[in-house]
């Protein structure tokens, strides 16, 4: 069965869609620890980031790079944190989190933003892709 | 100044080294969440990873990769999990740390281990680097 963002992916689920290319999808974490908090994916469904070919995952991480720069940018904080976990959701996802405390690097904390709150940070972050 | 890790890699300060190659360092955290927590450093001092030209930045995520399925090989876990937070050491540092739980990734529990087990730790990973 698709994973969660392989259905994002497709757009058989809304996104708050960031950046794509022919390996990697980016979109809005929906229950962001802070504001701007998003997820890098690869197309290709692997569950753990070890895992992927090297290819994949050099790949995978030269897109996290330019959309962790774009956030950086576009969102005011301190720096932009770069977390793979991964014991929830099967298929490998980098979380790029605008960091101002180590709180907000623990998944503990989270933001609660408006709809019109995620459209608005998320056309930030875009315009820095551009 | 030259940070802790610079200090590190130079030998200026002890640690259980993993790997080194011509631009990145590996070693044990010495104050890990789990048995196998290691700290992947380039050789270059630069504070925010996202700073890092793209070369380095790319040579330093190849070198954390294989570092990590090292680890992954050397310790029984659910798999290893990839951080880059950098709040309080201004020293691009990757954390490549085993997880079985959510709470191993959040830096607030931390493992203690006697000098014979991170040597023995240490050791079995580097044996999966050879």
């Amino acid at each position: 069965m698709a994973s969660i963002f392989t259905k994002i992916i497709n757009g058989d689920i809304p996104s708050y869609k960031i950046a794509e290319d022919e390996d990697n999808f980016a979109f809005l974490d929906i229950n962001p620890n802070t504001k701007g908090h998003t997820l890098c994916v690869p197309k290709k469904e692997v569950d753990k980031i070890l895992d992927l070919d090297e290819e994949s995952y050099m790949k995978l991480m030269a897109f996290s790079r330019k959309v962790g720069q774009a956030i950086e940018k576009a969102v005011p904080c301190k720096r932009v944190g770069m977390s793979v976990i991964g014991l929830e959701v099967p298929h490998v996802h980098v979380h790029l989190i605008p960091l101002n405390t180590m709180a907000n690097a623990t998944f503990q904390q989270k933001e609660s933003l408006t709809t019109e709150e995620f459209e608005e940070v998320a056309k930030d972050i875009r315009s820095y892709l551009n």
